[in-house]
């Protein structure tokens, strides 16, 4: 049998683990961190994650789903927040029944690694820094814990599953034609938390709390502990201006966000920005994904990208459901499937990158704009009496698995329709005014 | 007086050398090569480079220009050769006397080499790799020879001249806020040569050579031996179709390039095709250029660029004058000068290169276009009567210093007066049109 070596135990790296044991292969895993089951407090990436259709369609492949599904918190909305602390707008998601589910990251990533382990041909290596790739050799280059002696490790496969800032990755920056940006943006993010009140949720639970105020936002997701991890993003310009102290960061929740801050308590609010500064976001896109046939870019490795559109995660698991589907279409032959997959893949990953970044806007502003309520109220208006002809964009990348790319492609045919048929309309309102103005004046 | 630390003696580094040197500081350069003052073959980048007003300007403020100018070759019009192999058009750069000097790199390289080792204060360490920039210690991190000892090298001003593949700006990928994009072209190169015919030019020396076909572009440079280093851009999918064996390189020469073929000689065509092949091309952007007050990237490091524009090595020099300048308004306050120039020099290095990657849109087939010449001999008219009000775009970027970002500004006004007056004109043809015709039909 084959031997992948995967680098990296996060989210992507336990899901391909559980893949490709049940494929039969050899699985051997670095991470350099130690077992997370084993930690008291792990550092990194944001608390909360959204499931959706892509994400959940991988786990069923493995097995996880139903089990995964049951201990998240469904979403069917967002629930728009105003500043006046009171008023508030729903804004489904889908249809009714249609939603996505509230994750606890380290929760997900501990239940996927102890499902790898209990496969007999998976072994992790934990606390084994995954330094760099030999091209040359065809080896990661992996430093042992305590000894720091560096090891060769082998691989048929070696799956670059190891982050945004991906040592396999930099590790190849200067292999000819590989294209590459990293690009972060101007808002920073501050996790806060908001506790149960009585023993039950201190929130609507099944939706997606959303403060949005222009140039910054506030979000909620509920936890099945009943706390909402609540989420500040904010450009570091204004976390610098505004919230430098106490008394300004008071005063600005105040202003802002009265009714959250009445769940987060002005003591824990300050306590946590005393603790930990705004954290960075950051956006990769790379091409290709694949390199001499046997190494590949995955999850935020290939693609890291801005969290607004709840798709970091889904695109990564869907990475790894991609390519089992390649390696089963060309017969388990690795320099073939990693070729098709890195074609396909590398467009579908741009374009979902792409739609992060605009949903960026949307969330920061878009969300309280007439044009865009309308178009969403349209959208899922046209999609209840035309279920499978119009499908809205966010259905299509939330509630499908049709390629990201296609997604768009689709998106821009509805736009071209909506505009036609306007302009029909305006054509009939204005040949139907001037009808009746001739009436009126009796010149017809 | 401070010290600089310089990594690569390079054209960027080895002119930066003669600027530190004559400010009085304490200058030690690493290069990973040996001298090549000793080399007989430098491998590498290609042979020829067009000097224009920056790089000049920066050469003259160390004593240079005139020594180096004097040995190389100018060059007043671009000569477009057809495909019929016998007629051609000319272009001139600018107006009668404007000109660009063809220079070869290694012999401007050595030249301030020895310029810069002249000075007491400047240490040369050939055959020292740079591996990478250690923040924390705020050291550069350099291998010696053969031994391969690490050493830990320490400066008040840290200058990373290590080109497109800087090994300092790898070792910074994953410095928060950094933005960083490698982008390579779809064209390859390779480099030709033209050797004297009876002792003399085999070509007009004074001139660029340019066969534009479409996709695929060929170019020539005279240089002091007459010689012309001769150059083909296709991509590198039209060098794996069209040249993959002797008999189609001399088919796809004979029909696209009959007159150079006949100067380049079918034997030496095939003996450069049998020897190498196609180099890669690559657009380098990252902004910032400058960190922790202390390090700042210049020249490729900082923004390799397309070659279209013949802009890379002026804009590489540009820079060492306007860190000069920088240093000279913040009174040798480093962190402050770091500062500023990287702020106006980031955008100023966005601009020139997304201006090289236009210009290779241009090379490729613009240049046959009737409404780019018409627009050319309408800027250069203007030009001619309104010396100061009317600058075209390829001369404010060559032979002026107007900041690049400055010259796009520029462009965008002008496109703009032309478009008024276009409608003025259009305007006025109508009005004309419909007087002449109501006369004509005695309505008037």
């Amino acid at each position: 049998m084959p031997k992948v070596v995967i680098c990296g135990a996060g989210l992507v790296g336990a899901l391909n683990a559980c893949f490709f044991a049940r494929r039969g292969w050899d699985v051997e895993i670095y991470e350099f961190r130690e077992d997370i089951r084993q930690m008291e407090h792990v550092p990194g990436r944001s608390i909360n994650l959204a499931l959706s259709c892509r994400g959940k369609t991988a786990l069923e492949a493995v097995g996880l789903k139903d089990y995964i599904v049951e201990q998240g918190v469904k979403m069917f909305a967002r629930l728009v927040h105003n500043q006046d602390g009171v008023t508030m707008s729903r804004q489904p998601y889908g249809q009714p029944g249609e939603h996505i589910v509230s994750i606890n990251r380290r929760h997900l990533n501990e239940v996927m690694i102890t499902q790898a382990e209990g496969y007999d041909n998976v072994k992790f290596f934990f606390e084994h820094k995954v330094r760099q790739m030999d091209l040359k050799k065809k080896t990661v280059v992996v430093e042992q814990p305590d000894t720091g002696v560096r090891l060769d490790v082998e691989g048929d496969l070696i799956l670059a599953c190891d982050g945004a800032h991906s040592a396999i990755r930099r590790s190849m920056m200067a292999v000819p034609q590989f294209n590459f940006s990293q690009e972060y943006i101007e808002h920073g993010y501050i996790e806060l938390n908001i506790l149960p009140e009585k023993d039950n949720f201190a929130l609507e639970p099944n939706v997606f709390h959303l403060w949005p105020r222009g140039d910054f936002t506030l979000i909620a997701l509920a936890n099945t502990d009943k706390t909402f991890t609540t989420t500040l993003f904010a450009p570091f310009r204004i976390f610098e201006e505004r919230m430098s102290n106490d008394k300004d960061v008071v005063q600005f929740f105040t202003e802002f966000f009265p009714d959250a801050l009445k769940k987060i308590g002005v003591d824990a609010l300050l306590e946590t920005f005393n603790r930990i500064k705004p954290q960075t976001l950051i956006s990769v896109k790379c091409k290709p994904h694949s390199f001499a046939g046997r190494v590949l870019f995955m999850g935020d490795a290939a693609h890291a990208m801005v969290p607004f559109y709840g798709q970091g995660m889904n695109a990564g698991f869907e990475d790894c459901l991609v390519l089992k589907e390649k390696l089963d279409e060309c017969n388990d032959d690795i320099e073939k499937a990693l070729e098709v997959y890195s074609r396909e893949r590398c467009l579908d990953a741009h374009t979902i990158n792409d739609l992060a970044m605009y949903n960026y806007l949307e969330l920061k502003d878009l969300v309280n704009h007439l044009s865009y309520k309308l178009r969403k109220k349209f959208d899922l208006f046209a999609n209840k009496w035309l279920p499978s002809t119009w499908v809205p964009l966010y259905s299509m990348v939330t509630f499908t698995r049709t390629p990201y790319h296609k997604v768009v492609e689709v998106r821009k045919w509805q736009d071209q329709v909506l505009k036609q048929a306007f302009n029909v309309f305006l054509l009939a309102a204005v040949t139907g005014g001037a009808f009746v103005a001739a009436k009126h004046f009796k010149m017809l």
